[in-house]
């Protein structure tokens, strides 16, 4: 299980915090040992988009550790005042420069072992013009038969996308959820 | 937007926090003014199910705050260590003491005010046996025309509600993507 257990002081005081259960919980939590405050630690969201154009999809080739070269669908942390969908429109902007129209969502892959939820969208590209902002060394249209399937960055984004070429022989795009060991 | 901006110290050294904008971001994360450790704060999701029993479904009556005495379906914050659907399933038993097959994603909805996820898949319950836990006052079934809907503890879960009373009218239970203002 991921358990990061970072939290060595507490938010609001500073003093050292402990991992210990709570009254009336049934889990270790970092707690002041001065003030009492409890840290939790929750999943995180991260976001992105399927673009498409026509058979091509939008991927990015990482200008950023982890997995720097490697290519990605847009995608990134949710952020607080954004709602799912937004976070995945702002990180295709924000990597590819890519203008689209959102559809729906796609995929919701679970990557327990990490913290983290990941949710794609499917979107429409609206022209081909790319401007690839600093985490993106290049941003490119591939077919299916053109996917660099051995450099793609996580299995979420493989998974996302073997669904998606998938889905586009039979042109029934479903949601699709799934867990990643 | 929602920001809580509560990180006063940082959690790795203790020393004093203060929200600034990291280079190579665009937000203000908190930063630790002696180590340099950037803390940020991303949305939380919130998980549950709508539990039928036929045309009835099992609402909680709230033990605890926020909403204490008010009606609500199973659910609470994901765990680390957990997807979306166990997290979902774990709310219901600890809060209902229900026994539940597991069935799809039924709504995502984005409470961007408080920097929320809420999740619930749909479930039918095995049997009327319920057991409920220290979270809950109350457990049991209700009729579309029972239930208390000027006692519902939150929106996301009075929109969830009418979604499922809607879709089985309809006997279509699609999944529905909303965004709480």
């Amino acid at each position: 299980m991921f358990n990061p257990r970072s939290i060595k002081h507490c938010r609001a005081c500073g003093a050292p915090a402990q991992y210990r259960v709570p009254a009336d919980d049934n889990r270790e939590r970092a707690t002041c040992t001065v003030c009492g405050t409890i840290h939790y630690e929750n999943p995180l969201n991260v976001v992105g988009t399927v673009p498409a154009w026509g058979e091509q999809v939008l991927l990015c080739r990482r200008a950023i550790e982890p997995r720097y070269g490697l290519w990605t669908l847009p995608a990134g942390f949710m952020e607080l005042g954004e709602t799912v969908r937004d976070g995945a429109l702002r990180e295709t902007i924000e990597e590819a420069g890519a203008q689209v129209e959102m559809q729906d969502l796609y995929t919701m892959l679970n990557v327990v072992r990490v913290g983290q939820v990941h949710f794609f969208y499917r979107a429409r590209l609206l022209d081909t013009h790319f401007e690839p902002g600093p985490e993106t060394l290049e941003a490119r249209l591939f077919r299916e038969d053109e996917v660099p399937w051995d450099e793609i960055a996580f299995r979420t984004v493989k998974e996302t996308l073997r669904h998606w070429f998938d889905d586009r022989r039979t042109g029934r795009f479903g949601f699709h959820a799934a867990d990643i060991g």
